[in-house]
């Protein structure tokens, strides 16, 4: 599992030789994408060890709410993946903010060949819940992504370091007629010699804290690839939706986790959980907003397509970014669809964001496609799985948490509860 | 001292109404520039409060060195200030990276007109140093930020915030033949319907960790400008010389720290110290590297100046950018102009930074220009003054601290002493 450049110096770097067997440390792999990605990573013959410190789960403790699915304990998760697929998953309890120490210790012992990177804050309206919520995103997500690049550094680590981004780095609306490029952007510079061409970082146009933290990453990624010729690439990812994976339905106990809630849930697996539930679909504003999707199953893919694609490289690059997207739609499009569906209602709520009511959204996604990724699109067929296992948990639904409640200013509105029911007991 | 727009209703907000009686927090006032800046805005009459964790003295003792003058406690300063100017200045110990609440409190307390921000860890090559200084200068200096513009959304501030950045965020040679700008750049971006202007932030190329943190902090500026309204101005500062203001010099137990190591000193008056000391003058590389700089005085001027334009202008803009810098010159002519006062040599050493080996430099100062600023410009007199200084306190002079020894990358060779010699006991 040593890297391939040193193995078989013969072989050109853009050889593939990266399809399995690569040894890939999941930093926040048991979190809503984490999970499955490990999962899917270990089915498909590579080694993996989970690294998180279950923050999620006390978030959860924190919101008083929990995964509409019956998620079960890291431990249990992977004694099951051991039976039903006969592979070894690792897991190393570790604050990548606060232990520095030991993740150098870590990439140290491990040596891996690949770093995915999902142990940051990654609710927009967590991060702007309160003072403490601001405080927490920003010094978790700076830390862990700062120590995870001074790791690489010190223990001379040539791993392909994959992290999860977000489209909201762009902000919506800037580039007027052109499509949002895959991280870079070409512009022209006036000089007294004429117009000069560069090539730039995407301007960052964060909407939330969680927005602006990755704006930080994309900074950080920026500095160590070219101080250090670290391989870095970072995943502009869009709103996932979906919950399972093949890997995941393969047990009950490895079931994905579920969120609804206001500060948690995606907006449209909230809405397929609303539409099973009856409850109304909580648009906000609107609904004029258009945002960039992905399925779950699609997640977890690029992941491995993204690893592969940066080992076959030449080291010591600029970060390379893609966005992970497969389509677009506006908020109100999917609420109308989910509505006709299921027969379940709109409601149209105060919008709790400092966002543009309405905006259109044109994005490049041809380096995923190039590489060999066929989307799974939005359809009735995959919606409904979802409604089902909606259904199916339903009875753990606390509807006191479907109202979103974190709001980006003091003195903005947010709506009552429209229907409000604890769990049965 | 409430606002001016709150006591004067009827003054338009352009009146100037701020030359005096300003309340204002200065956060690392213990510092280099924090310092005499405090003096400074004191002798201006306006009510000044230093908030410190004294950490500079402490990475002092880590790095087993001393500033070459005899810089006395915080407390000491402050009793000797009140001695000869007849005025007060409040003294508060607190860490802003780790302290978020204390933050909220002073700040709801004092309710201070206006907030000027020293309080990170300031040396390139200390950030360089080690992956501990890596990380404490990204942990300390993203989360004191972070957290005071935090705390100023909690307590409903809308004090003038003033932070000290750095030249060093937009790097060296980007923009071809265009002097670099003030913070933003208006750049043609192509589209389907013919190019569109749109302005941006200079795009950052930080060349240390130090100066990376820096290209955070903007960021962040940006959005809480942007989401809560908070009136921030954001200083590009050149390299700073000189070491005393009219203030510091009444009397000796006020001096002003004066670096000479290898990780603080800055380069001119590293120069400077080491021609009163008979040293080499050491210069990294061919010495083309061509930096901005300014005199500690007119640092102190442009503190006060940019208060008083951002509580002059309305709230709610984007951050106001000023470059604060008076002059430019390459590294290798400061050094023969030293080297031909003093008859010293130069030394030519391996440079331990990743920079390039010469570049231009063309910077855009208008604004502190416009606004009254009368730039000290490097001559003869200042130098000897500086060179006084350091002939004055020269038996303190640890020679062994002299080289630079931070490097940029593992591997990277720096210079053995050149002359070693222990201050005299």
């Amino acid at each position: 599992m040593a890297r391939v450049r040193q193995d078989h110096p013969g072989i050109p770097s853009t050889t593939k030789r990266w399809d399995t067997d690569v040894h890939v440390l999941v930093l926040g792999g048991d979190g809503f994408c984490g999970w499955p990605t490990a999962l899917y990573l270990s089915d498909r013959g590579h080694d993996v060890t989970i690294v998180d410190n279950l923050s999620r789960r006390g978030i959860d403790i924190e919101l008083e709410v929990q995964s509409l699915t019956p998620i079960r304990p890291i431990g249990e998760r992977i004694r099951v993946w051991r039976q039903v697929s006969g592979r070894d998953i690792g897991f190393v309890r570790l604050d990548l903010a606060e232990e520095s120490d030991r993740i150098i210790a870590l990439l140290r012992e491990q040596r891996p060949d690949a770093i995915v990177h999902f142990a940051e804050q990654r609710a927009a309206p967590y991060s702007m819940r309160s003072p403490d919520a601001k405080r927490y995103t920003v010094d978790n997500n700076v830390r862990a992504t700062h120590n995870v690049l001074n790791a690489m550094v010190v223990s001379g680590s040539d791993a392909a370091l994959v992290h999860l981004g977000t489209m909201g780095v762009y902000g919506y609306g800037w580039s007027g007629s052109a499509p949002i490029p895959e991280g870079y952007l070409t512009v022209k510079v006036s000089t007294p010699d004429g117009d000069i061409a560069r090539e730039i970082l995407h301007p960052a146009n964060p909407g939330s804290v969680y927005h602006l933290t990755k704006t930080l990453d994309q900074l950080m990624f920026s500095f160590y690839s070219k101080n250090d010729g670290l391989r870095i690439t970072d995943l502009h990812q869009g709103i996932v939706w979906g919950t399972q994976t093949p890997q995941t339905i393969r047990d009950e106990r490895l079931v994905n986790r579920f969120d609804y809630d206001g500060d948690y849930g995606t907006v449209l697996n909230r809405f397929l959980m609303q539409a099973a539930i009856g409850h109304p679909l909580t648009v906000h504003g609107s609904g004029g907003q258009t945002r960039a999707f992905i399925h779950l199953r699609d997640t977890v893919r690029c992941i491995e397509i993204a690893i592969n694609a940066q080992l076959n490289q030449e080291a010591g690059g600029k970060p390379q970014v893609f966005n992970q997207i497969t389509e677009t739609h506006r908020v109100c499009d999917l609420a109308k669809m989910v509505s006709e569906m299921t027969g379940v209602d709109v409601a149209y709520l105060p919008n709790p964001r400092a966002e543009a009511d309405a905006n259109d959204l044109n994005v490049v996604n041809d380096q995923f496609l190039a590489l060999g990724l066929r989307p799974t699109k939005l359809s009735e067929g995959l919606l409904e799985e979802i409604t089902e296992i909606a259904g199916k948990y339903r009875h753990r639904a606390d509807h006191t948490k479907i109202i979103a409640r974190s709001i980006w200013r003091a003195g903005m509105r947010t709506s009552a509860d429209l229907v409000a029911e604890l769990p049965a007991g």
